[in-house]
């Protein structure tokens, strides 16, 4: 990955801030033939839409997404696609407290400190607006994926946000579309929307996890050791701004399983082998084992709070700052459709990266 | 990161099986001028050396490293270095058991699937003899950091083994090097000799989770979104062989807090800023704040147990397995000096990075 | 260099084709806090635009650069540039003739075998009005450069056409910007004129010659072998489009010299080193010397000409084309601005590569 | 390409230097199940060896590659393949004189500058052995592309040394191997025995043009702008040691070309499109046409000569030097291995890429 690059032969390099113009990504490595059209990637991101309801921010933007490059009479060219979206709903002086002054747990002092010199307008690059270009992409990337591998299926949730965490009893995978939270739990569901409002008027905010998982995603994909299928889920999971932590399978909780219970064990079903347990999250030695990749991240508070907070400015002056403008409560909402974007956008690489290493040959079995 | 390389500046390519001849890998983009002889490295490898205790595989190999290119007269040229360590205590007989059969919970059935041809050897490429290579590579950043960054220190240590961990008021880092486990508190080190042994008895083996903290990086490290320290870091750690999750700072916690907890408050202090607590884990929006950076990784228990696990084998057969061979029961106690290694990598290379792109130059506070 | 992407540090990838609604590119790398603004680019785009004289394409463009993300405040914030150029005088129906027919000595055939789809319309992403992104490009790097090293120049010109070519005698760099050909002898540059509009009246087409010289390039720029210098600007050189032929220095004429002529003898001058020729071009072992770097490259004539030519179509009909539309009778001339761009955008990635190598130290002699 | 690496997928990272104890490289992306073997690449270091005769260096060397990794039971695992290659012959005293002196026309005073410490013995990492990797790696690239390709052939051979030219009427391909020279002609394959012997008793040096041809490569391999073949195979060349310039097809000269001479015109031919003639060289907007591709490097004379040449050393004094040691009169002659090697490389690296992309289906035509 470089600077503002991910993937390998599937390449998404995005660019803009909260408050410029514009923001976008060119979408490189893109197999040639495949139908698209802006329809194909809109859906996406109307699902990660700001202001939507009272639990994100209320900045309004229609996120309308352009293609100006890559695709001739509705098929892709195999050249590089750019996408842009237009930025319409700037209200910039509602950071002028910031300009100089460092919110804290927030990138404004880092950028501060290693270039000199920031766009301090919406956070600038470190906005989360950024992520509209990774769910654009990624909706590139399932258009892709569903031509070539057509039951693959990707699925993001939230499962936890601050002490609230779903019953995995109730899970409910209808339920996740019915409620501003992608929760799976309905009884999680009703709480968190009391729950929240109740952050909001305390002026405060909160963390949550994310969970990610893709069925239908064919054994063999990935590397055994740089290129891992979960080193580069993992890093495409940690890019996302706020994330502090990323589990594959069991996660963190494999520390306390014993060699017995997390080996999953194997026996012959009628298509191959069959898995009796998951453990593994769907990855062993870094390529994929045929059964559902389990991904999840955890994504801090929103920093940006009402509530003030001691700081610092670029004098060095001490203060206490609160931070005005238009904040999401908890930023791990609309991190559910931007993980399922770089889920989308890892598996296509890596599906790509595979069929130039092994022809998407496969070892048989039986 | 390519399939064997890691790194964008310091570029570490590894190479080698757990019973070929021998393991190594390419160190490129090591600045020029900078003393290094084999013995920089060797004790670094010394600290992952099997065979050291009964707590760790009985394989026992003197793991030298020899340098075959890069260094003249005891300098460093720039070009790249060469690190080879054979391989000499192989016992290749012990696996003919796994030739054909998978293992539960390993690579063995994924490597089959991908590139239907695998040397089953001690694991081959998917064994954490692989990682000999990377505490080696770490050995030279190590001794570049060191010139470079004087004060900057990386120490690893184990937090979690199974159901023991440690308490934080009873830290302290100079019992780290005084017991088998690299454990910083001393009632959990003396109560894993006895749990350990009691796993290795009952044919099993256990999880772990190492915490790998680096003092004195200086602030600026690392870039806004896709070449995040974090998201680096992570890559680097989730890359290292049975590792399932990778945290940052207060990592999956971070769902728990709200944002006046997560806020970690500045003040100015003498030596420019300070912050009243370390929740980012000494990263924010993918930079280094000069505070601590604090990663954390969980290693899943060793999936090759005496335990029968039931499982398939090439031709599709079920059967019950056994593994035989020499198996840490807990990997998770050698990963603690490869983790240490991979932060240095990680840290002189983005130290790199930010030369190349900012030219080291920092944004004053006051 | 990816399919798009050129450049290791300094990272530009491009994006548009000839006929859609714009193009341009995304520069990531750029350091930070260096003075930027459209009119630092534009006035390196009005150089290359099509339609200036009756010796280029009569499409007439504004080619008008907007700036979307990376600067703020009229500072680069080290985030990345983009770059975007809208197309506003195509004329697609001119290119119906070629949606199913290749033209001889044209992508056209190349781009339908591998894709199977292609953009016919001007060509598509094959058109040289891709160039227009990679002279923006140049833009910035040159501005940088002007930043880092003050003295630095970079001058292109044409030394060859068809059966012209310059008399170095009468070399005069004055006369570069003098001719709509960039020639530099003010001769050829007066038959160049008289040539043209006889080959434009033949309904053919030329080839040329374009040489790009770097005065003022710090010594200790480049690699050893991979990432030459010379490698590297080969590379940017051979990407653009119609060039068949590149030489650093003597180039291909080298093999005609001995070991006594090709030697650059070496005296020390006051300010260092001095050579007494420069057949390396400026560069030896794939690094800067600190005498003039000198590149050479031969463009081919363009395919597009008016005369008919034997060829095949998608249905594997035979057919005579002739091909409308509004083509350079030499495109070479265009690529002198091109060349330059190039030159400097591998210059800034070679200074930013070799800083976060060497730190910028150099070996002293004397 | 970074510092020591080239390639996308098929990537070699080469290592050592000429009086170290070993010099080799990682060959990572080899697609796995491939029958090789050392006695598979041995041949095409045979073809590159020193001593052969008296008209290259009297270095006499084994050059016995090892494989260390990533075959198992005559089959590629898929993982990293690392070849070694022992350095048995330095005679590094031969090489005081040049420990602190500078040879005119070598890389000796760009090393020292770049990096301030450099091994002078044998010229280090810029001597010609470096090649010896290449060659290694390239004989497993040939492997490969023949279990893919199986009409795909790769001839190199010497077209100019000095004064002498081939005539291509006497072009003569069972030739090559017939004289020390790969050179085709017979006649020039004559005269250059005494022309050499000539200029070895004047103790000087010559250049030399080198052509590679591969016919049998399918089309569309390549991309349109920066990974473009011919752009990947001018850098490949351009990076072997003493290489001044690259042509594809026509080259240079297609300055002098009109776009009627310079059009491959196309027919039908019972198995699909084909040209009348190859100025292109069989690369057409940076993708193969299918016809034989042809490129061709000036290698320039070698700089370690006896006779004395003005020069300076490190602490700036002045002196004249001549370069004891063992060298090749015409260092032209060993790169004709080296660029088959070369072509090689890229060839298969653009075959897996091309497979990555577009799955290796071909737009149909007819």
């Amino acid at each position: 990955m470089s600077f503002n690059t991910f993937g390998h032969i599937f390449r998404v390099t995005t660019w803009g801030e909260s408050h410029g113009p514009a923001l976008g990504c060119t979408v490189d490595g893109t197999p040639p033939g495949i139908a698209l059209t802006e329809e194909d990637i809109q859906p996406w991101l109307d699902r990660r839409k700001p202001g939507q309801n009272k639990f994100t921010t209320q900045r309004k933007e229609p996120d309308q997404v352009h293609i100006l490059s890559g695709v001739f009479d509705g098929l892709t060219t195999g050249t590089p696609i750019q996408l842009m979206i237009e930025n319409t709903n700037q209200q910039s002086k509602d950071y002028n407290d910031i300009a100089q002054a460092f919110r804290p747990g927030h990138a404004d002092i880092t950028y501060h400190q290693k270039y000199g010199h920031r766009d301090h307008r919406g956070g600038g690059r470190s906005s989360a607006r950024e992520t509209a270009a990774r769910v654009a992409a990624g909706g590139i990337a399932r258009k892709v994926l569903a031509t070539f591998v057509p039951g693959l299926t990707i699925t993001g949730y939230m499962i936890q946000m601050g002490v609230h965490q779903i019953d995995r009893r109730r899970f409910d995978a209808t339920q996740i579309d019915k409620n501003p939270f992608w929760c799976p739990d309905p009884v999680v569901a009703t709480n968190l929307a009391t729950y929240l409002d109740e952050l909001r008027l305390s002026q405060n905010s909160i963390g949550a996890v994310i969970e990610i998982t893709a069925n239908g995603v064919p054994a063999g994909l990935g590397a055994p050791l740089y290129a891992k299928l979960d080193s580069d889920l993992t890093s495409a999971m940690m890019s996302i701004n706020a994330v502090k932590g990323v589990e594959i399978g069991d996660g963190m909780a494999t520390a306390a399983l014993t060699g017995t219970d997390n080996a999953d064990e194997i026996r012959m079903g009628p298509d191959g082998p069959e898995f009796l347990s998951n453990h593994a999250g769907g990855i062993l030695g870094g390529i994929s084992t045929g059964q559902p990749i389990i991904c999840r991240f955890a994504v801090k508070p929103t920093s940006s709070i009402l509530t003030p907070r001691r700081t610092i400015n670029t004098k060095g002056e001490e203060l206490d700052l609160i931070t005005k403008g238009r904040h999401d409560p908890c930023v791990g909402i609309r991190a559910v459709p931007v993980g399922e974007a770089m889920m989308a956008c890892v598996l296509l690489d890596h599906l790509l990266l595979d069929r130039a290493h092994t022809g998407g040959y496969r070892g048989l079995i039986g």
